[in-house]
């Protein structure tokens, strides 16, 4: 008898099809095959995994020019049940499409996504006799919007590739200012059991100050850095109650089953009046944590052991 | 003989008139009478200072709700030549506005800034049924935008009073989710003297960190701490040339002629590869740095006189 | 039938009868009673209780005056299989006895330990006319010395008391320079299990610095301060090795059995080459530590446990 | 006319001729063919040149096996009007020594200064049948006392040469347990002007930490790292009032005409409610300090530079 065939996962994204945001999807070998859900928002993107509708989603957390998505930081921040399982990089280039037959020389009306205009607008001054801007809510839906003639567009900022989609002819390439522009994606699921570290893996968390205490944040990073534990990301986001009060955005080297991050964790939480662990998983860049002897997992057993025979005093107290 | 007349002196700030921007800048009692100069945006505002079109701009910095206004953190970083004179808070508050004669329950598309939006999102979602969201440039903009027919606009977001400036009836008040949100505003001028303490000062820059170190961060934020600096805001932005590298942007409690706040800027110009002073100006709460004895102007003083002693041979080695 | 006789319990300590040490090991409830072993100096009294010869020994540690006793701290560095269990403070005060008749004014040669001489000088020279002093072994030896006629003595620094044990005349009280010095003392046993905390505990340690590193101390006195536990003495003494290798002994307010102390010696044992564990037991002041909430057990605890439900997936991240 | 001949320059050291401290005179070549006056310990030593009876005085500061010598460390802490102006070191070792014609078979009582004992105590435990130690003021004084008859000595611990200055035979050399072992000497004058550096310098000063903050110490060690200065040195002494008080003995790397030197000086003056600056004078070692790019003078130059040209406005902030 066949088994009976397998419910398909399901991904959502930041749709329509040809975003930076389906490219960070195409990276996750276990998505390939499954049902992807292309969604208008991030929050429609968390709540269909809070809801269960989806397995996971895919949505961006950072770019190289723009920095921290901060609705994305907040949200984590925000709503429970969430956890990162997975990180992804996209290279971000963008180019200027338009409706076939349409001439550079004559664009005066350009759409495009905020973050995307920010980084084409000077090629766009160069290149263009004063155009003006309309805002558009992704880099795809900029390209759909060239054939709603309402909109009285001439050209739109898209993703390499957006040819293929959509009937549209690109008038020039490369036109963001940095060309090693990258944005940084997480895979987010429900709260889940973490998994095992790969050797080379990253953990986030958001964690906010107590209030009593000048020096905080320098206490704060102390609990890293007297167990080794070497920060990629810090920002600061508001905690939203008053002008002054924040909570940060940490990502740190190292897996949370490592045992010296797991330490500063412990730490953090003692610290912190309020954390929220979002995961450890393996880092894009597949790079590992440069850890000195002192804090691998062997000197924590070791360290562990010592102190147990110390106690029991079955063992010297000198080591 | 009279006395020519004075030429008036001019404030750029994003307009039209009515925006949260304009109540910054009636704050400022040396603007009083002179000329105001509404802008587009951010760059529009910053270019008439460089440029010397306009003396001065005020600009958004930071909103309590949504963090650090990035593009104008960015703009300080990089654009030189500008200097922070002044700080002011306008608390942030929104109504929802239509076409005379509109009732709530027909409200179907909704116009607004995007950071305004996302105050009044909740409000929105539970007093109209199932709206759209059209992206404004300012929260005067979205009101404006209910007259032009082709946007096809029922009501909009804007700030309280709107209706004195323009012919819209105010549909509900006090529709941000946050009550006591407020932004804070800058005063940018051209680089000039810095100016004399008031007592509660605060100073401005931004630093990068040096490459080379971990725990660079932690170095940075310790020569505010050894001279008893707080600080009020830390803030990372990436530099932008590639995807891990930030640069801080800090508020410090006290005036750069305050003799701690001068030592830390010295120990923070040795350390960091790059900083930019962006001043020292009177805080907008009016709330003067809590300082040590060890760290007030006669204990740099004192210390100095001591040393010279010391090294002279006239003083004894003792204090 | 009736018990067989207990085996009493054996304390060595610097005699002979009459001395400071005496008067610490005086207040040790257990003592009482039992057999006391004087000897002629640490290495003995340390060498009873490694042989097994003693169960314990007390050994001065401190003076207020004088500082660490270095050799008691070198010996409990190197000499394996010690624990300290107790810790008491004796007041030290001198007076200057002679043989029966002698006169103040006729005093030429003192003897006197070098320590008690050092505290006790200013009052000769002020009171005498040129003395000499002639090293003793101990402050009672000094007296007994006095009926020695080889040595040719005067007069003899000794502790209050000294009279009812030595054919002795007090010719002043109270010579010491400063009234309030105090000893402290240690009790020294095998190492044995470590016992519950009273609530008011001192833990003691040795610990060597890692020779790789810049700022080492630092880094070794941060293992404390993020856990929040108090040092009562940081001494340097040299490793004996080379010129500017130092050990350094420690006390830290708390008991090993309290989470913040042991969690800051598990960051010790992991930073440093080489730690000795000393003991922890209840301090002679009585005085309990200063814990903020975030270092209490129940944080620890409670830390743990928010740990353990993140890596398992069964409890949210947040909290 | 023939100058008027120069008036000597006068050097007390602890004697007699022989002891390690006049070899650590012979060191300092302005003190050749100058009065050499030999004191019978370190307050002699240091009343010379307080009084002004001689220009300096070679005093122990520092044995690599024993460590600090504490009388001299609170001397220095206490005195007024001192100054370090230079340091050497002198290799220890011991000989054994008798009168003629005794064999080491025979020795019995064995003279030598406490320091000196402990040192060679495991060789003469080793070679000796059960010897008896009486304790001499100095290493040469030992020598002298084997012809007091009444003294009693068989043999004396002495320093290697002692047998070109007294008729003595040497009965073994190199006793003492470490071969390696060196006493670190510090020249003393009255306070003068600090000298120019040598590239090459140490700097030597006491604090005290303020009462009324835990974790002063590291605040204290902060002053220095945050400026890039090394310590050599850091040893505890008690202030004396009461247990569990301390000043803090420190030698630094570099000299207060160095820039970094001066400023972590000025740091730790503002912090400490007492400190005593004891010296900056070449190394014996000629060990240069390591100094990173942005802690050298330059450095120091360029922030005041460019701080001074942003108070003035004169400069651009961004450096």
């Amino acid at each position: 008898m066949p088994a009976a065939p397998a419910v398909p996962r399901r991904y959502s994204y930041l749709g329509p099809a040809g975003t930076f945001t389906e490219a960070a999807l195409k990276q996750v070998p276990e998505a390939a095959g499954q049902e992807w859900s292309p969604v208008d928002n991030l929050g429609e993107a968390l709540n269909d995994v809070v809801t269960g509708a989806s397995d996971a989603a895919m949505i961006a957390i950072e770019n190289s020019i723009d920095g921290g998505v901060t609705v994305a930081q907040d949200a984590l921040a925000t709503v429970p049940g969430l956890r990162i399982v997975g990180e992804y990089l996209v290279p971000v280039n963008f180019v200027l499409v338009a409706r076939p037959g349409t001439r550079l020389e004559d664009v005066r009306v350009v759409a495009g996504h905020p973050v995307a205009y920010g980084q084409c607008r000077a090629w766009l001054d160069a290149h263009t006799s004063r155009h003006r801007h309309l805002v558009a809510t992704s880099n795809v839906a900029a390209a759909v919007d060239l054939f709603d003639e309402a909109k009285g567009l001439d050209a739109a900022i898209a993703p390499p590739g957006i040819e293929e989609h959509y009937d549209v002819e690109v008038l020039a390439s490369g036109i963001a200012e940095n060309p090693d522009a990258v944005t940084r994606f997480v895979l987010v699921s429900r709260t889940v059991p973490v998994g095992e570290p790969s050797g080379a893996d990253k953990t986030s968390l958001i964690a906010e100050l107590p209030e009593d205490r000048s020096g905080a944040l320098l206490e704060l990073l102390e609990q890293f850095a007297t167990r080794g534990v070497n920060l990629t990301l810090l920002a600061s986001r508001p905690i939203g109650d008053r002008m002054g009060r924040y909570r940060f955005v940490i990502d740190a080297e190292g897996h949370v089953k490592d045992e010296r991050v797991a330490d500063a964790l412990l730490g953090v939480k003692r610290f912190s009046p309020r954390v929220v662990f979002l995961g450890s998983y393996p880092r894009a860049d597949r790079v590992a944590a440069t850890i000195r002897d002192a804090q691998d997992d062997d000197a924590f057993r070791d360290a562990r052991d010592w102190l147990r025979g110390v106690i029991e005093g079955t063992a010297d107290g000198a080591a």
